[in-house]
């Protein structure tokens, strides 16, 4: 048998998966990944061209300069020369994590938090601090910055994973301050910062610090199109010769044909009305699911997501939600028990619920069954 | 500043994109790297349909088995159920390394090897023991193997990078069995199994194992297009689970449009034509590059190499090629030193040239401008 490292033993496997998997060939409803409506992908799309050989790293100059600008656009001043194109922001978050995560480094992330940032941090021997960064109070927040003393701070202020909230100004700039003041790195995560509902996000937490290191993660998975695994990272200048290293040493540099198909998208003048469609499809389909929500759990609590794809709710406080996996798929619903989503103790009762994927009609059946699982259960 | 990560001290820069990069905007005649020629690459491609959403980490169905028929016909018996569609087979490597090194793991490779392998195990701590795997004498290579005990053993087979090496039936016979007496996993890297210029390779050293754990790392890079990065690992039964979690933690999945592309390739019944003609058009520009190297470097000591992209010569006997690295571009040649194809102490005098991606006449003004820089130099 071979020896496995000794990291591996910190590897779990992606519950979102699991649950998955055990769905997989029977009639479910799933309300637990986080899939784009099919319908909303981009028609007629064409095979460019001059993208078959290898390419460089960071990826073509082209697609950065037009990264380059589009963050600019969203506030965030970062030149081209500081844009790494990736598989994915996933992708972005094991490069972060190989440069700046080992055994007993001190990580701070938002309790609760994306379940797969949380696998990476674990892989690479993360002391994980959760944070509470819900309610009005910022001192929560601050005061336990303050206390875990972290290298690195994790979040999602744009359409968070699971709690589907868009951190307002003073809570970014509250982090903001903190990483100066303490000099810890941030690490923001930014899949669904073109995907609000209601009002554009803030600009970036990346853009308001004055002497921290940061990276900035970016999707098109959720803007453009998911099966084309391509996104971006953007970094301090002291972080981003390790980070191309690192991309180098991962897998060369990002496929090329997603490169040439997202700045044929990027440069696109009619891009933002494409984006809007977008939302006002998926604000649809959150009103939709709202509502059949607030019909199947009358006692639920939960915010209306402003951005994302998830409601975060609390269907049965106090109770463990991973004890219904099983009831829930064999009546025919999948879904994420949301003590997944934290990074210590967990908070029980709340589930991850994706408003994206399912049909409106499809959610509400699916809601109907999960209600009925609590019952019994 | 950022705390980085201490294994951030092992990673260094890639060699050969230090010298590209010093290379880049002059009128230099590249012999460094390893890029296809552009003209190789398959016509009339276009966009499938039905790749836009998610996909599952491991890869398409269709495709993994398209994958595991295609190993078969290679000699290696292994169920779509153990393959993993990779970003390139360079991510086989980081998924392998994370899985097997970490601090202090003793590693056996060839020495020299392939740069970007060593990147990667130097980046994870792996105690680096260097084999001797030329010369016909295959027990060098047993007894160092016995030697270094390693947990791992890295090898290229068929067109080995840099030496240009295919192993014979002994050679992987003897490593398959010295990993089954001592109990080391075997890691098999094959980007140029398809790009043979003689003789097809015998069957790869995984399929002789009978209880030693491996993983066998494929590309379409070399035998489709490189743009797409799309490669490959298939792996025993032990290792396979904490791949694919790997790579879920590493990126999602590969990016469905590339899989979607190799897939037509693969199922497509011109594919051995198209191979016969990508062998026949390398062919040539070996032979043409093996007459202008000994023109040019009449005393240089190489081999012909049966498989892969590059050729590696003797230029300089003891002397260390590294401080030519400037005088070479300044005359408008890059090629990689071969002292950075070593684990360990390097022989001295050893260049890895590239045939595949500069004309036949572009090449051979290239190894004459070296040729004036050696003598001058």
């Amino acid at each position: 048998m071979a020896r496995l490292a000794s990291r591996i033993g910190r590897l779990g496997p992606s519950p979102v998966r699991e649950i998955l998997a055990a769905a997989s060939g029977q009639d479910v409803i799933s309300l637990a990944g986080g899939l784009p409506d099919a319908g909303t992908f981009p028609q007629g799309l064409s095979l460019p061209t001059g993208w078959e050989q290898y390419g460089i790293t960071e990826g073509d100059a082209a697609v950065r300069a037009a990264v380059s600008a589009h963050l600019r656009r969203r506030g965030l001043e970062c030149p081209a020369s500081r844009i790494l194109l990736t598989h994915g922001s996933q992708q972005g978050l094991d490069l972060a994590a190989k440069l700046l995560v080992e055994e007993g480094t001190r990580t701070a992330c938002p309790a609760p938090t994306y379940v797969a940032a949380l696998q990476v941090f674990r892989l690479f021997g993360a002391d994980l601090r959760g944070i509470d960064c819900s309610g009005q109070d910022l001192s929560n927040m601050t005061a336990a910055l303050r206390e875990a003393d972290p290298s690195l701070a994790y979040c999602i202020p744009s359409g968070d994973n699971p709690t589907g909230a868009t951190w307002d100004e003073a809570r970014r700039e509250a982090l903001a301050q903190a990483a100066d003041a303490q000099g810890f790195t941030v690490l923001e995560d930014d899949p669904y910062g073109e995907l609000w509902f209601d009002a554009p996000p803030p600009a970036p937490v990346c853009s308001r610090l004055k002497s921290a290191s940061w990276i900035f993660l970016g999707s098109f998975s959720k803007s453009f199109v998911p099966g084309l695994r391509l996104g971006f990272l953007a970094s301090s200048a002291d972080l981003f010769v390790p980070l191309e290293r690192l991309k180098q040493a991962a897998d060369l540099h990002s496929n090329r044909l997603s490169q040439a198909l997202v700045l044929t998208d990027l440069s696109n003048p009619a891009r933002e009305t494409r984006l809007d469609a977008l939302r006002t499809a998926y604000r649809e389909k959150r009103d939709r699911f709202a509502e059949s929500l607030a019909r199947h759990f009358p006692q639920a609590r939960w915010e209306l997501p402003g951005s994302g794809l998830f409601f975060w709710a609390e269907l049965a406080p106090g109770r463990d939600l991973r004890a219904l996996g099983k009831a829930a798929l064999e009546a025919g619903v999948a879904f994420l028990p949301g003590e997944h989503c934290y990074p210590g103790e967990p908070s029980l009762g709340w589930a991850r619920l994706n408003f994206s994927h399912a049909t409106p009609d499809r959610a509400d059946e699916g809601l109907r069954r999960l209600a009925e699982v609590l019952r019994r259960g």
